[in-house]
């Protein structure tokens, strides 16, 4: 029997813009959706997930469900610490859990998941995972997949 | 015993913009919560829960939950109708479920729903709807709102 | 010797969003961007070089410079009245001028001015209009060309 | 006789995200007033002239004119590194010209200018720099500012 590969996490940490915040100085909720790209995108690039790797294989991975509950608002000028989780599946999707902590005081401001499917190049939905999906797998099964440990500032901009 | 008051719903009409696909055509998935705000603040303004009239009482209502399915994708040019049902609660909340159909066929693009909270002008969580709502949910009951029925363009652009 | 034929204008209307302004309930100076897309997009449409013209064609009409004026802030909730103006040109390219009003007291807000070049297929500049384009020139030199006079409500949201 | 002070100028690093591009893998004309704005701000922070310190003294610094030119397209995956440089003013406004370079090869995409004003707290326009200004402004004429000299990742996400 084996047991199910452990989530691969990545932080990214980010500042609250300026014109993200709204007119009580909270960020408005819409903005929360490209903070957790931001962390899936920044994981995805280090295990060979990124949007990159689907497009050069032709594949495509459309977010077909989302899911963010909203604790306690991020400020203007906060900084944010984004983890993005991708937890292991049996079946061709990806999940990936996300938690949005105020970096000062490491407060859990928001959580939130993602789901997403799979499909082939000729847009039909895959039934199983395609082969390089398969060896990220394998690596990760192995627990060869060594993801950052550390917070890094965003990548994106 | 009172039968619960049926929804109170509003459908707005937008194009898809250019910049909001991406490189597959297709709209990116953050943009559909502005969609939904849209349709919501457009019935708000209808039946007296606007972001104004929250402001007015000096009410905040932050989105403390929000989910949706995408089941096929929005793309460039479509036109969406997008309803925004405002379903009764007996607890100082605002739960909004939502619908995005392509205009041209009715076709069911994506589901979603909101929960807002209430929060006192000092910030403490409203554990009963203040009076300005309680004489909007006073009108719901004895069925006196009456809400545009066809479809109109959004007034946001 | 002939006249410049006058320029060809559109007007839509639309109300500037919550998540548009910022924390002094004034419109973030890049919104504006979008605003004046959607008045040119709009005007696009009815005169034949709307984005789906140009995807159809396989030209491209990409933006080389943008100048935007800023006179008086835009505020949350106010209703704008964004005019495009399609300015003759000699030589392949486009230049639009924009105004936006107020919609409440017509206070001119904004100025703006935008210049497209033409790109063909294979990405080079276009010397020449492309006869597509030419065709609508020819109904523009002939005054044939009719645009809505009146301020239609945005069709983007 | 006293020369003008050189400019102060500070370079972010950022890479372009997937929602950032258009269906033909270029950024949107639009998402480049929020890059200038990224690194505007972090030079900003630096020099003791950000956002903060402005709303910290109760002035604000609206934007009153905006220009940009697009010589080549950014696309998706690119890195950039966007160079804000505030100029000298002998009359109270900021002016910063910016430069916009795929990081890869160095290659000039865009430049850029904006202009802004200052107004009192009572929102009428200030005639001469306030005293948190002048105080910046004295450290700047005796080339007492530091700015990091070596491009940084941009702190927004």
């Amino acid at each position: 029997m084996t047991a199910t590969p452990p989530p691969l996490s990545h932080t990214v940490r980010l500042t609250v813009r300026f014109k993200e915040s709204d007119l009580l100085g909270i960020v408005w909720h819409g903005n929360y959706v490209t903070y957790l790209e931001d962390a899936r995108q920044a994981l995805g690039v280090q295990i060979g997930l990124s949007y990159e790797d689907f497009m050069r294989q032709r594949f495509a991975a459309p977010i077909v469900d989302l899911r963010l509950q909203y604790k306690r608002p991020a400020k203007y000028g906060d900084k944010l610490d984004v983890t993005a989780s991708l937890v292991w599946q049996e079946v061709p999707k990806f999940v990936h859990r996300y938690e949005i902590r105020r970096s000062s005081d490491s407060e859990l401001l928001t959580t939130a998941e993602t789901t997403q499917v799979l499909l082939h190049p000729d847009g039909s939905l895959a039934l199983n995972f395609p082969p390089f999906v398969e060896a990220v797998r394998e690596r990760w099964r192995r627990n060869e997949i060594k993801v950052a440990g550390k917070t890094e500032t965003s990548p994106f901009g």
